[in-house]
């Protein structure tokens, strides 16, 4: 099965945003065994809709839309996909009540422009979009599949999740399976270095990609067979091979994150959690409670972005502050048994950087983090030197600082 | 004059690499009056490209195409532009030196694939790349531009900034020019409804845009004409008077944002801010601490997750906790001016709600969400319903609370 993505907006075409539903639809298509075999990105002109849904269906059996389906007038694909389908628009009563759903939850009143929303093409199959007003469409025309999906990221990917790739898979009988591992603390070279030998030992049905991202590497292995007991098994003992390669960087696979699996281990084992950041702004706290339900684990933060904060709340000492500076082994030490007092948790993550661009020196550069991480076992400090970018450096010291955690309750 | 992007390599069509080249050619070419009529992503598959620039050359004047210019077997870009061309790879003196020089100065040999990178089409014009081994080609055919650019982001830009872009920009006399106006706090279909009168009554010339974002609604006006000064002229009016309509909702322009806004303003003002999260989780403080120099005027940030932490760090009284309930007014408000003590600074944001899913209640549903800010100059609280979606409810708090920051200190 062949599948295009067609993007239509003309945000893409002047550069004001880039383009990341492709990817992501690429890469849940490629999961299920479709393959993408083009991407398109046109601008809201019925001439090149028409144009380009003709041309998409000559090479792909599936056409994947998103963009055009907002209730402005600039938004005209759902009118030109009634003439591409030649059919009319009819008010669907699901898509009525799902927007009168969302409106009310949100104590506005319905305006005409968002009950036209619920007009959708007769010829086609809505899927409600239980994040937005938009309905998808799915139509199936000379043996081809279209579905339109509003661009909104999180509104497409609900619908892709819910309705588009269950049913795509449904039709598909390749088998096609993955596992995912994630890696944290090593670079992709690295990494590539270390399991050479084991990547080159791969059958040829069995791939192997690199997926990274700052601070994380994912390990996706895909393989395609006939017959999926045999290829899960194969799978299977490749991955088992790999965790015995690298068991010190493997902390979880498939859609894991670091934040989710402290969260699940600090529950189990009935253990509090709180934070004192620096470098970090608050971004720790910011993932652990991204959690839904880690209010059962965590207590709260303390971010000390200033000295004075971390003198007079966290209890940090002036000579410490003076003699040894903010980031030192010392300060995130003290800040990690000041806010073990004053929050009263049973783990403490405390950090301290040069987050950047600014504040860096010969000693230390920016970059240069200082981690301290208190489990009712033990206390633990870690220096890190990351590179020059403060956003990267935010996140890696977050992730640095959930790995030692994890590690440390695994 | 129009231009279509063609993208060229398996990486974007399985979802590894997100396509950032191409968002920012468009901008660039944007600027100088190019418009881009389509992006399209192919894999290096010899009839696909052959096919692809066929088809590009009927819409548009210039085709760009990046990628597919390495020295490895799968790409195949170079082959298959001679065969479009109807040329032969012939041994261009200059791209050798630029590959020599580059081996010399990473102190490699070197080899025959390398040199075989100096192999370049006869009918093309190379464009040397400063920045690697693979050179740029610029084509010309029935009154139509090719140019062909390695993938790799830093190579295609230089080749884009030395050659391509002044190239281009010398043989367009077309004036294209963006305002783009930012709105907090309030949803696409409403503010259309706001504006519609504003909307009607613009020149066929000048087209808007409405880019939507959780929280925010972005509203781009561009203009095409021949003269500079009157087209900018007439697209400040018509900002200007957009000004007029919805003074309220508009924050800012451009690329601002509403953390980096605040920064500004707190900055010049001589003011410091802190925060006190407890549905947020430290998530307005990672917003603030995001712009470099924040620490100029961020003191600081208390989590208080915890009833715990609100009770003994904030000093909010357990009679509000439990008359009241953690989210509520009282709370909102204790928590705020605790933080104020504690954290000693000018400004305090405050806020608790329901983030979800979890937690709700017939008076209070997800998605209710209390929010104080202090000023010097008053005290304020506001109450908001959003929706059931944690990461938006999160999101649209901690705008919510920045927008209220911003208007205070405007």
């Amino acid at each position: 099965m062949l599948a295009e993505i067609v993007t239509i907006g003309d945000e893409i075409l002047i550069g004001q945003v880039i383009d990341t539903n492709s990817a992501w639809m690429a890469e849940q298509l490629n999961i299920i065994g479709v393959n993408v075999t083009q991407i398109t990105s046109i601008s809201d002109d019925r001439e090149q809709i028409l144009d380009t849904l003709k041309q998409a269906a000559t090479h792909a059996d599936i056409v994947l839309i998103t963009g055009g389906l907002g209730p402005t007038r600039d938004d005209i694909t759902k009118q030109t996909l009634c003439e591409y389908f030649d059919t009319r628009l009819v008010l669907n009563e699901d898509a009525l009540r799902n927007i009168e759903r969302i409106f009310v939850s949100r104590g506005y009143a319905l305006t005409p422009v968002n009950r036209a929303q619920a007009e959708l093409p007769e010829a086609c199959d809505p899927l409600i979009n239980a994040q937005g007003t938009a309905s998808g469409m799915w139509f199936e025309k000379e043996n081809k599949i279209y579905v339109s999906m509003p661009g909104v990221p999180f509104e497409m990917k609900g619908l892709m999740q819910n309705f588009v790739i269950p049913r795509l898979a449904a039709r598909n009988n390749k088998v096609v399976l993955h596992r995912t591992v994630l890696t944290q603390g090593v670079g992709e070279s690295f990494l590539a270095d270390k399991i050479s030998d084991w990547e080159d030992a791969l059958p040829s049905y069995i791939k192997l990609a690199y997926l990274p991202q700052p601070g994380i590497v994912r390990l996706r292995l895909s393989g395609r067979g006939k017959d999926k007991e045999v290829l899960q098994q194969e799978l299977n003992n490749r991955i088992d091979a790999l965790y015995k390669i690298i068991p010190d960087y493997i902390f979880g696979e498939g859609t894991d994150t670091l934040e989710g699996l402290c969260g699940n281990l600090l529950r189990n084992q009935n253990l509090t959690l709180a934070t004192a950041e620096s470098c970090t702004g608050g971004y720790i706290a910011h993932l652990i409670t991204s959690i839904a339900g880690s209010s059962d684990y965590f207590k709260g933060s303390v971010v000390s972005y200033s000295n004075e904060v971390k003198e007079k709340v966290l209890g940090v000492s002036a000579g410490s502050l003076q003699n040894k500076g903010a980031v030192s082994e010392e300060v995130v030490l003290e800040m990690a048994m000041g806010a073990k007092q004053l929050l009263n948790a049973d783990c403490i993550i405390a950090v301290s950087g040069i987050a950047g661009p600014g504040g860096g020196s010969p000693e230390k550069p920016v970059g240069t983090i200082w981690i301290c991480l208190i489990t009712p076992e033990k206390t633990q400090t870690r220096k890190f030197i990351f590179g020059d970018q403060r956003d990267r450096n935010i996140r890696r010291t977050a992730l640095a600082a959930l790995a030692m955690l994890h590690r440390a309750l695994a």
